[in-house]
């Protein structure tokens, strides 16, 4: 543990973030193939287990030769357009892989570069770096790294912008808690991409954008704490447990500690005053799958909920978009997220959410085909020593 | 789980606090007691296993007739004062106990009400209103009780103003990482309580403070976790379990996503991407006990530490007091927090321990002995329904 520096989370850049100048770097690097997204609607027809709803693109006629690839911490996620075949246009279709089994997702895409006569790997995340020589070898195609950042907003306002009854708030407590929703026209907007970490941006307009902060507690965390806490191999079954839980048998409620509330300072005897904090000391057994799975999914997204209150505070930013795969569909993760965005602002600041929302980096790489990284971002190292 | 409120951390009051007029107050309130701290100072001599350092009052010749207690979620912390036999003055003395074990400590405070004539107990933390009828049967004496909050900020003013070489900064890296230093004489300072959760205070000036957040990732749930991972028993076997591992081989770093850093937003390889990230898939059986216990000291440790620098960043704060029985005079847990408000300000704002950081309440109590609180404080509850 020489250096001290392997303590600190990444968050720890929350004040060495640099703005991207992507107004100037677009001019510099045109769009070698414009998607045609005139038209584009989500086809609630095409869901199934192991890929979110196509976007259909009446009006992409071309074949569009690259594929791309989000190689994160966790998941990889893919995303290519495929024409139809009776049809005029096409769909763009979104797949995820583990990224531990990274094989799997080279072998699917070695099938769809020889069927489909795909020219160009557009990559980003992490994995686009330290994967690199292995894709190359693996699919015989040229293969471009897009910076991560970039794509992520990108992606996020392709959906945002160009794709209708993608972003939705979460409205608890109504019949229909999702309300798709315009995109709001004012900025700054933050977005917060919960995937096995969390990265925090702020989105000042349409082309400036600047990575704010982020966190280590993200869905890494939450996957990986209850994988040893249950019996739960899948992020599906750690989310389904935990909807059968009640977090108040694991959590210490101010109730526990005042017997009533504390209301001299707000407190209600309901609000939790320490998460597991009625484990210690007690028999590990006592403790169900349900209720500690419940217990560390609201821990977590309280607590990124809170971080980002307090980033939109600090930049005045009124709308919140929450992105990533963390977020899966899962009612009660947005509920919270929602829900603590609408409580601590009082109800001035709001969450968004995306229909797509783990696919936000894989769909700006898609869109993004033209724009290869300098080898200046994968290399060098500029974060000052502490 | 009808009311959805129980999902709301406790931080969730951060917008919703009140200034108490402390100066107007304790106007109304002047102190029964004067205590004379005139010469006060830490009798490094005294530590033992159970108690913290004694504080030698050398001037306090009266007898002090009251014993305060600060019952919290998970541990209850008493001061008395006990005069010397054969020298003038006497001293302050702190202990704790379990507050699932209340009874050892009624027993205690019962021997010492017999032995010291005590004819009054000042009660503050949520343990004073849940077991204020247990407290008053016991003992048969007085029960007066004291508002949390401003037990905090009355002990944490006695020790940073009265008591020479109680405060101190903590520079890692440095062959005496614990360095005594002056109280800063500008305002404002937050006040961080690190117990099993977390309050967070604003104080304004020596009369005037506010609660402005809190947060439920705290000790409890460090301990809670710890002891379902690990087969430690105790918070300080946790922490000798934690000085022995690497984080590294549980958390997912940078450099496990990138290969390298990712210098574009200046993030080292050696910085942590997500907490736990490695071990989802992995047979738990692979993870130390001791590398678990460090990441999650970590991961809980950097958070209050954003946490903190985002509220002083809100609020104007140069100056960030860290409290409460979480720290317990760790090393690795001081130097996370120091070095963290250290690196996201850029060297501008610091962090500050206390040695006796977990009697902040306690001794605030002792000295508050006159303010009674009115019932309000006790039964409703003011904070909205969501």
């Amino acid at each position: 543990m020489g250096n001290f520096y392997e303590k600190m989370s990444e968050g720890a850049s929350a004040e060495r973030t640099q703005i991207f100048k992507t107004a100037e770097y677009q001019l510099n690097h045109p769009p070698a193939v414009d998607i045609n997204t005139t038209g584009a609607y989500i086809d609630v027809n095409s869901h199934n287990d192991k890929q979110k709803l196509h976007i259909s693109l009446p009006n992409q006629t071309e074949q569009v030769l690259h594929v791309s690839m989000d190689i994160g911490g966790t998941l990889c996620k893919v995303v290519y357009f495929k024409k139809y075949k009776k049809s005029r246009g096409g769909r763009l279709i979104f797949e995820k892989f583990q990224t531990s089994q990274l094989g799997e997702c080279l072998d699917f895409l070695s099938q769809l570069v020889t069927k489909s006569k795909v020219v160009k790997i557009v990559a980003t995340g992490g994995g686009a770096f330290k994967y690199y020589d292995q894709i190359k070898d693996a699919l015989q195609v040229e293969v471009q790294r897009a910076d991560e950042m970039q794509c992520l907003i990108t992606g996020a306002s392709f959906f945002a912008r160009n794709i209708p009854q993608e972003i939705f708030c979460y409205n608890s407590g109504t019949e229909n808690p999702i309300q798709f929703t315009e995109t709001p026209s004012s900025y700054p907007w933050l977005l917060i991409n919960i995937g096995s970490g969390v990265s925090m941006l702020k989105i000042s307009s349409p082309t400036k954008f600047e990575r704010i902060g982020g966190s280590s507690l993200g869905g890494g965390t939450l996957w990986g704490l209850l994988s040893i806490l249950t019996e739960c191999k899948t992020f599906d079954e750690m989310l389904a447990t935990a909807e059968a839980g009640d977090n108040r048998n694991v959590d210490m409620m101010v109730g526990d500690i005042y017997g009533t509330g504390y209301s001299r300072i707000g407190l209600k005897s309901t609000a939790i005053a320490s998460s597991f904090g009625k484990v210690f000391k007690n028999p590990a057994e006592e403790f169900s799958s349900a209720d500690i799975s419940r217990s560390l999914l609201y821990a977590i997204s309280n607590n990124i909920a809170q971080l980002a209150f307090l980033q939109a505070k600090i930049h005045g930013a009124e709308h919140v978009f929450f992105g990533g795969s963390y977020i899966r569909g899962h009612p009660q993760t947005m509920e919270t997220l929602a829900y603590a965005i609408n409580f601590w602002s009082q109800g001035v600041k709001k969450a968004y959410f995306f229909r797509h929302e783990g696919y936000l980096g894989a769909v700006g790489a898609f869109l993004d085909e033209s724009g290869e990284l300098g080898a200046s971002s994968s290399e060098s190292d500029s974060s000052p020593e502490p």
